[in-house]
Order: C-alpha cells, then sequence, then structure tokens
C-alpha cells in the first residue's frame, strides 16, 4: 500500500523536534505572561470577509478560504490582528490596557519556500486601547525580553521608526501623497540612489526634495545620536515626532533595551495600516531577513466596528528565529528528556516498581517504566535512549535488604538507598 | 458599521475564560508527561484521503473538507488518529513504546449543541508498538491520573470491557458475524429487554443464545466479582480473554487506579476498530455522556502503510468533563492573575518603578505597571481588577527614606521595605 505524505508545507513534528521547538514557545509566553500580558484563545476559521476589511479581496487568493457545508464563505486564519480586532469591539466592557497574547497556527496558500510554510505558528502579543509612548517601550521590551530568554539578545537589535515622524517630516517638505513616497522609502533598500530618487520623482516629488529625502532616510543608527542628528537636518515642523521619538528613548532606557534599538528612518513595514511606532528585529550578525516586526496602528481596529481603538503590538514568527539560533548554536537540543526510569528485576517486583513510579509521577517528575517484559540489559537501554536522569532498580534481593538501587545515568554512579527513601532521593538529586 | 462575529460553533474565549480552560488542558498535559509521553505536533490540514481510510466516505460530508488552490481535496482535522497512523508508517526507526501526546483542535460540520461544537480541543495519549496488558493499565493509570489532578477522580469511573473477551464469548457460543451482534450490544443500553433480543434474532441468534448474550452483558459493576460472575457463567472457550482481563485487572491495582474501574460487558464503543481493551470515561453521580472513551486498535495503523503496529490510547476531550467539573463546583475561577502591580506615586520615579518591574519579571512574576499616567488612585484601582496579590508603591518621598511600599492587596496590610530589598521581600510573599 501506498504511504501518505503531509500536504506540501505542513510539518510532522516528532517528538525530539518538538521538544525544542517547545523550549522556544514556552519562552516567548513566558515573557508575555511577566509582562502582564494574558491568554486568549480564538478561533482558526473566521468568516472570509474578516479578513478582507484589512487586506480586500487578494487575501482570498492568498489563504486557504472556500464554502462551508452551509454556504458560508470561510478562511483559515492567515493572522489573528483582524480576530482581536473583532474581539476588541464586540466586548465594550473591557478595560484598558486590554493586554493578549496567543500562539497558534495560521496559514497562508503561497509557494513553499524556507521560511514561507503553508502553516505556521505565531504569538501575537498586542495591547489596545492605549496610545502612550510607555505602551510602545512595553512592547520592545517585551520583545527584547524574549530574546534575553533565548539567550541571543546580544546578536539581535530592533530598527525603530515612527510613521508619523516620516509623515511630519515629509509634510514639512510640502510633499503630497506622502502614503505612496513611503512606499518607495520601504524599498529603498533594494534600490539604487539614482533609482530612488527617479522613483520619488515619479511620485511627483522635486529633485531638491527627493535628495533631501535621501539624505533623511539615510538617518539610522544608535538612537541618542541620531536622534540629535535629525533634529539638525530636520526641516521645521516635525519636533513634535521628534519629540515623540525622544520620549520612547527614555521609555526604553527605563527598561533598559535601548541599547538593543537603533533608529531607522528608512524602516516603514509595507503595510499602510500602521499610524505610529514601527519597528522590525534584526539579526546583526547574519543576513537573515527580519525575524518580525511590528509596531502601532491605531486606526485598523475602528475599521471592524463601531469604536477606535489604538492598538500596538506584533506577531513573533518563530521560523527566523529558529534558523538564527540555529546559526549561533542556541537552538535546544533535539532529545527527549526523562526524570526517571523504574527498572524491574523480576516480574515479582513488577508490582512495587509501579508504586515508584506513581510516587515519583505525584511529586511532578516524568517517568517511565517497562512495559513489554524486557530484560534487565534492555531496560537498560531503554533508559539511556529515552535520556534518563536517574534509573530505580528494583530488585528482590535489594528489597529484601530494605534498599533501593539508583543510578545516575550520566556518571554511571549507583547507590543503594533505603527503600523508604527512594523519592526523596531522586528529588534531591534532580 | 455591522460588527463581526465568529462562525456558529467556533468560540472567542476571553482571558477570564480562558485561565480556567488553561488549567484543565495543563493537568491533562502534565499527566501525560509525568507517564513519559512525548508531545509532538502535527497538521491541521491533511488530504482528504487519510480519513477514508478509517471513516470511508461519509467522513467528507461531516468534516470541513474543500478542494485547496492546487486542486488537492484536504480536510481540516476531525481527529488525530489518522495522522499518528501516518506519523507511526513513515518513521520505522522509532523505538518502541512510542508515547505520545498532543493538545490541539479538532473540527466537526455537524449540528452544533451542547458539547459538539464545530471547533473543538482534544489531547490524544496514545502508546504504539506495544500489545502488552500493562500498556492497557498505563493507558488508564494516565488517564485515572488526569482526574485525580483535577480533583474530581472520586466523581469518574471508568467501564472496562474487551472487544476480544466479547469476542470469544460470543464465538463459544457458536455465533456468526460478531460485528453485527457487537453492535446491537453496543445499543443495548437504549433498547428495551424485548427489543434487544429482537435484534440479536434479526442477525441470526437463536432465542436461547440470545437470553445467554443478554444474561452475560448484564455483568457488569466491581472488577474482582463481576470477573468471578463471568468466569462461572461463560460458555467454555473464552478463558484465555478472560485470563487477560484478570491480568489487567492486576496490573490496575499495581498503579492504585482499580477501584476507579469497574467491568461492564456491554461496553463496545461503536467503531469497528477496536481490537482489545474498551473503556469509557463516566461521571458516577451525575447523568452526563461519557466524558471520554478509548481502547486497544491493534489493526488500524497497519491499514495506512506497509506495517502492523498494535495501539492503545484515548482522545481526552475537554466538553463533558467541563461539565462535570462545573457541577461539582471544581471548575477553576474565571479570573486572572497577577503576582505584582508596580504603581508610581509620579512620574518622576516612573523609571525606578520600570527597575523594579523588570527585575521582579526576571524572577519569573506577572507584573504589570502603569502605561497611561493614571493617578494613585487609579492605579490602584486597576491593581485590584487585574487580581494583583502584590502593589510595590513606589513614591519620592518614600525613596527619599531608602524605602519601597508593598501592599498586600488581599489583607490591605502595608509594609515598609528597603529599598534593595524588594524583590526578595515579594517573592517571599508570594
Amino acid at each position: 500500500m501506498d504511504e501518505f505524505e503531509s500536504l506540501k508545507g505542513f510539518y510532522d513534528r516528532y517528538p525530539e523536534k518538538w521538544v525544542a521547538w517547545r523550549e522556544i514557545v514556552d519562552a516567548v509566553e513566558e515573557a508575555a505572561r511577566e509582562f502582564g500580558f494574558r491568554e486568549i484563545n480564538a478561533p482558526s476559521v473566521e468568516p472570509t470577509d474578516l479578513f478582507r476589511v484589512k487586506s480586500g479581496e487578494e487575501i482570498v487568493e492568498q489563504t486557504y478560504s472556500f464554502e462551508d457545508k452551509g454556504g458560508r464563505e470561510v478562511t483559515l486564519i492567515p493572522e489573528q490582528t483582524p480576530t482581536r480586532a473583532r474581539l476588541v469591539q464586540q466586548r465594550k466592557d473591557l478595560g484598558t490596557p486590554i493586554k493578549w497574547f496567543d500562539t497558534s497556527k495560521r496559514w497562508r496558500y503561497e509557494a513553499v519556500q524556507k521560511g514561507r510554510d503553508r502553516e505556521f505558528f505565531q504569538t501575537d502579543i498586542d495591547i489596545f486601547g492605549v496610545e502612550s509612548v510607555e505602551a510602545d517601550a512595553e512592547i520592545i521590551a517585551c520583545a527584547a525580553s524574549i530574546f534575553e530568554k533565548l539567550g541571543v539578545a546580544d546578536a539581535v537589535e530592533f530598527k525603530l521608526n515612527d510613521r508619523q515622524l516620516l509623515d511630519a517630516l515629509l509634510r514639512a517638505m510640502d510633499v503630497d501623497g506622502s502614503k505612496d513616497v513611503m512606499r518607495v522609502i520601504d524599498k529603498k533598500e533594494k534600490l539604487s540612489r539614482a533609482e530612488f530618487l527617479g522613483r520619488l520623482q515619479e511620485e511627483g516629488v522635486n529633485r531638491d526634495t527627493a535628495e533631501e529625502i535621501d539624505e533623511l532616510t539615510a538617518i539610522s543608527g544608535e538612537m541618542e545620536s541620531s536622534l540629535v542628528e535629525l533634529s539638525d537636518k530636520a526641516p521645521d515642523g516635525a519636533d513634535e515626532a521628534i519629540n515623540r521619538m525622544h520620549d520612547l528613548y527614555d521609555a526604553l532606557s527605563g527598561y533598559g533595551v535601548e541599547s538593543m534599538c537603533t533608529f531607522d528612518l528608512s524602516i516603514v513595514r509595507g503595510m499602510d495600516y500602521y499610524t505610529g511606532l514601527v519597528f522590525e528585529a534584526f539579526a546583526t550578525e547574519s543576513d537573515l531577513r527580519a525575524l518580525f516586526g511590528g509596531g502601532r496602528y491605531d486606526e485598523l481596529i475602528g475599521q471592524f466596528g463601531s469604536r477606535d481603538v489604538p492598538a500596538i503590538g506584533f506577531a513573533f514568527g518563530y521560523s527566523t528565529t529558529m534558523q538564527l539560533m540555529q546559526e549561533l548554536g542556541e537552538w535546544p537540543d533535539e532529545a527527549v528528556s526523562t526524570d526517571a526510569y523504574v527498572l524491574n528485576v523480576s516480574d515479582s517486583v513488577r508490582e512495587i516498581g509501579l508504586e515508584y513510579a506513581m510516587e515519583l509521577r505525584r511529586e511532578g517528575l516524568a517517568v517511565e517504566t517497562d512495559l513489554t517484559g524486557r530484560s534487565v540489559g534492555e531496560q537498560f537501554g531503554y533508559a539511556d535512549r529515552i535520556n534518563a536522569q536517574y534509573t530505580v532498580v528494583v530488585g528482590e534481593r535489594d528489597l529484601n535488604e530494605g534498599v533501593v538501587t539508583v543510578q545516575d545515568m550520566d556518571s554511571g554512579e549507583e547507590e543503594q538507598v533505603p527503600n523508604d527513601d527512594v523519592v526523596e532521593y531522586v528529588l534531591d538529586q534532580l
């Protein structure tokens, strides 16, 4: 018979692989919890119309969208922001700040390539209902805390910009249609200087202003000095926006994460819906693409219902961070772990072995024991294969002397432990 | 503008609700981990053909099945067993026992009613590659451990039967087509005695044998005495199967869970694919339907590939257990919790407040602080709303005296703590 395979772009993660994944997901969720974000749980399937609000008709082509058996047009969620907008709109009683996180699957129907899977995990972390600089800083600090937990904070920087700042600068230069111009700035990295200037001129910007934009958007680097440079070079009229960025710098310093942040006036983050702070996390010593990005989107939630609600947040995607950790040798071991294996020397002690196993389990330890009548040697082999830290060897002769042998599987050292103290002994060792 | 709603049968779970859910999911996963089950992660969408193997063509009508943009017939998984069969088949190198768990969403397109949602969670817990009574007992013991953790073990019993035992009894009575007869037995509970006998006769069973089947399948109750009764009444030829049930009883006693188990020869569990032990968990003092069920299915995995692999397990469904816990008053509080709120008396101490918040977070505590420039009173109100256990009040006057006030939000008691000892103090209190 032919064997079945998973769909292209979908992954089977066996225990050894998932153990490592789980460590990363746990770190992200721990960071969110420590910052007081609350876990929510929401549908994986939504009416397709929900996604049209933000993404228009093209979303249908890029997603798993279909008609259900009741004739409803539905979509496997490609992101959680529209769902969150719906949740925020339907509960007017929620006090602010509304701070939510959730790790769940997302699906996109797109060409499968490295880092672009059809099914993937994201952890969304958002603050709704607050438009302060303090909220902006907390979001960055929480993101930074994730990388601290993953042990790669030194290799990551956040490039920050503010769409309002960019907008204020463009307005101060009398540039019309700032959104179109921003789209050109968003592409700047991929363009030569001549191309960049040309594209700006195509958008109706005159040559001198185009050069000025080129010069301003070249401002990047360590935040404090970049902001000084910006203040010097900026046309009049952008002071308020520059001041907000100064305030953000101060708030980031309060969190002690300012050294992970740089200012980069060319960061725009394509999507039109961002209204304030935008940021992307990059690996400093690697040519990996952005680890993830986020920003402030104060005008989006209002499109999903009757009230305007400011919002800032990010969706942590795992695949690029995983690549970074692998590059840096910080990816966790892909191996299962077990606290203890309870080995029965003979069938006659099986019941006593089970009692030890159950007592150890009641202490929260991960414990296995024989299910197949294996020999002592085979059981040791199995204990080794599941990376048991300790093997509790339950044998009749030992029991007659009132002891049980506990073997440290790492060092090979054995200890004869009074049979009433076995659980305590193992707990002490771990 | 019209507001959006979730699809019928899909649920939005806000933090207060999800906190309680999370506790239950965690308990189930803890039990699985303690028994040495390993977490896997697998696709939520599979080729529809995968489900046809076990469930035939009708599965298409009962699921979210559709054609993807590449013309593939795909299905949102209604259960994980076919996927697990695929995973076991595609890795011939896996050593046994293969012990897997995973909590994930499942989808069924069916009439929405209480306990029958279109999107729902299940935790699958299985042992593959072992056909021993010890594996059967471990599965029951693990399931029992879940209810212990949930604090409702006293209110739950497992009704056990063995399809091979039933089969052996029927064969010993010269009954042909034991599967059709089992299907009648499966319905016994809903039939009058006359109907039951009539249905059996329709399946070609003679009147005397039908009465004998009625008598045998009435055997139920405490395991040891039921097995004695069965041995007395059983026709010759079922000894081996009865002995296996005796062995299972002994193994369950080893785990100390035999008192939660009863024997019930009428438990069949509809689906044809079970081959040995079958069990259902029931609430003893409630008219709730079965909490969940499971069993041994040694012939199923072989249908998905080139090798036969014995298997036993269950899918823990949450909705009925949730109803039971609510009935018993054991459902967790639906309220968020927070270890500490850091309150800034004035803007001038915001940065110091942030430092305390970050130090507490680094200790793994869930901590919030002000994001909106609220007054002291408003901040206390917020701390109360998020159920902060302690509020760390950072004020300039206190700081000048080298102290910080920590308020126990439950008792209202305040303590002035030297400003270097704040983190330690809060950790000690918690």
